[in-house]
């Protein structure tokens, strides 16, 4: 655990947009539902409108990062075409069509006659998104933060400067046509910016990392401000002795193979004991099969897994057709494991046993625990949220996968008519307490 | 802001405590409501049967303090009487009585047939609780833990702490007699420990501190895990030009006496110009008779208001009977001295302009906005929660006062028979996303 922040106070200059976009966000916060999706309409038009420019830019950073010799996975999420283009303005529009997260009333207490308690849903305020490559992400972010009435900082990654100033230009002038301001967006553009960036307590609300691993645990380390995401998604799937063996391996293969970069997929298969050898004896061929790589402790080695695997094995996110693979004598040992290495994302038990089962829910602290069903469905669309702003491992509220709710707070508000505590303390008036429609 | 932690790692043998609590925390957090209850009523009438130890012990760190020369309001808050005591008893049973926070199903949601989403709400885990002189609060959060399912370290002022130590003896007679056990609770004593409770981010889940403002900011600035509570409680009162002259001067008369020492009462009341002359006429010698010292700016005081208000009263949470005045040339102004200097607790407005009331509850971002209300109701037990865990001013949920619901979280469970992602994918299946009866 580091025990200093290693980023430095933010220049004037980042403190004056970030006071800008403050206050932008304050009228953003008070526009109507009607407003933001108008906004996003002219928003998504925009980025059609300027496609050609939005592209030629992203050729430039294309051939820019190409010469600097960046990596060739990073180079196919930094390039848009015209498809992927396409896509992202549906995904606005998409944006647009979502129910609205403000206004939402969650409470309504009368406390007396005439005095109206109620809690309701109000925008955070600025978010401060920080991404990496993609310039996808900067579309995505920018509407989820209009859309919930959020201003925004957003830096991304130097290698797609052109291309996010180009989308940038764009939203500009979409949201001028529109009743919503583009002062509520900024683009900053350097790693001094960036770095600031995490020091803006009480001017940002809410950080949002999309990037590899090791940016968001720098974020999480280095900044006050809430953070909203994971660093590592080590999920477990612990396979019972009492087990449909060919339905538990169709759920280990699913869980490990169906997208193994995804946080969501298992990186540790726990066997009981007593099921191992005729797990093992069906499953090793499928693994092997799929391309998956078994790292087995000692018992699944003599069972015929081929790699060993060490302590580090089971606190690594392979990202990867890995697989570690641990023999347990009993549930408890499962549990201990799971205790020790999760990263409290999805955890999931392969069992024919409801009370096993049940126990598995209750018993293991992560975001979503699954029983006989595959860990690759904790995903914000999956859930049926419509929109992933990200996946939280905290322990508070929101946590697993978040929807546009997370964007989102509330207020108190009272109405009276010149109410006073002291009447309430004398007993001349009473609270009722009473409870009224939402 | 501090930029390096000033706390030293955890010692082992507290590691060792936490981890023991965790491990305690994870069966409590599966006992039935029932079972909660009834350690509650346990708990209650250890502390009957113990009451003159209790009493006895209280002796003694009264006396030590004493000859210590603590504070005589410091004193007051450590004593206990039969009286107060059996007022903390009676508090045990009645949050025994309020309603579960644990098992609440959010959402229900069919993803498919037979594979069914849902959301349910489950403890945080172990609450760290620091707490200054007052031995009821140790009787107060023990028991709210207890309540929702958390496991709790708990550290009291070293004045407290021959009464603490002969409470939680009482609470582990009352729990090892229930089917809870004692395990969930541990009091800490050194202030070696109560630092090291800082540096638990994986073992305590959320920061409970019960104490003076600097109390509150040296733990914000000093640990990871997040902190239930607020420092400052920098309350504002705006009186409009359309206003109900005499019914603002009992708001703010109110807000400020009524309890001067709590973090809703107002600091600073905000007055319109156009009726600055006449508001301040009428209740000049109001404020006076009351007691309360009025500093007001330049303006203010060409108007009557004796002392003068220097910046950095705007930013001081008096905690008495002091008034900081200052007069606005709009409400454009007061908006902006209210961003300026709330600790965004709560801010009121007294106006018979519903138009600007209602500007002003959708632009002032604190946790309670309040239209011709006194600032005093912001509190858990006036909103009707049964219980105050504390009140927050971050931005995030939960926050304001907050009941018991803000020491719980929430898991997404899913059930399904073997399914798998890929049938998803390649479209041999899709989501119905149904939602079902909570």
């Amino acid at each position: 655990m580091n025990t200093s922040f290693s980023v430095p106070e933010p220049l004037p200059q980042l403190m004056k947009v970030a006071e800008e976009v403050k206050k932008a966000s304050i009228s953003l916060g008070q526009a109507t539902n009607e407003e933001r999706c108008n906004a996003l309409i002219n928003m998504a038009k925009a980025l059609s409108d300027k496609s050609s420019e939005i592209l030629e830019a992203n050729l430039i950073d294309l051939e820019r990062s190409s010469d600097e010799g960046l990596g060739k996975s990073l180079i196919s999420r930094l390039q848009l075409n015209e498809a992927k283009l396409q896509g992202c303005i549906d995904g606005v529009l998409k944006v647009s069509e979502l129910s609205d997260p403000v206004g939402k009333r969650q409470l309504h207490r009368e406390l007396d006659e005439r005095l109206i308690l109620e809690r309701v849903t109000v925008p955070l305020g600025v978010l401060g998104v920080i991404f990496e490559s993609r310039p996808d992400a900067l579309i995505q972010i920018a509407s989820l933060a209009i859309r919930s009435g959020n201003g925004a900082l957003l830096k991304g990654g130097s290698e797609a400067r052109e291309t996010n100033q180009a989308i940038m230009q764009a939203f500009v002038g979409g949201l001028s046509n529109s009743s919503i301001g583009a002062g509520a967006l900024s683009l900053l553009t350097t790693r001094q910016e960036s770095l600031g960036l995490l020091r803006l307590d009480g001017l940002v609300d809410l950080i949002i990392p999309r990037g590899s691993n090791e940016l968001v645990r720098f974020i999480q380390d280095n900044t006050r401000i809430p953070v909203l995401g994971h660093a590592d998604g080590i999920c477990h799937l612990y396979v019972d002795s009492s087990v449909d063996i060919d339905q538990a391996i169709n759920l280990a293969l699913d869980s490990k193979i169906q997208y193994p970069a995804a946080c969501n997929a298992i990186e540790t298969l726990l066997i009981h004991e007593d099921i191992a050898d005729l797990f093992l004896q069906k499953s090793l061929p499928m693994f092997s099969n799929a391309g998956v790589i078994l790292r087995g402790d000692k018992k699944s080695q003599s069972l015929g897994v081929e790699n060993p695997a060490t302590d580090s094995d089971w606190a690594t996110e392979y990202l990867d057709l890995i697989l570690s693979i641990k023999i347990v004598s009993n549930f408890d040992e499962a549990m201990e494991h799971i205790r020790k290495y999760s990263s409290r994302h999805t955890e999931a038990i392969a069992t024919t046993d409801k009370a096993v089962a049940e126990k598995f829910l209750s018993s293991v602290d992560s975001a979503g625990v699954y029983h006989n069903c595959s860990t690759r469905f904790a995903d914000g669309f999956r859930y049926g949220f419509g929109a992933e702003v990200g996946i939280s491992t905290q322990t508070l509220p929101p946590r697993g996968p978040v929807g546009l709710e997370g964007l989102v707070t509330y207020r108190y508000f009272i109405r009276g008519e010149g109410d006073l505590s002291k009447d309430f303390v004398s007993g001349s008036r009473t609270f009722s307490h009473k409870d009224l429609p939402l």
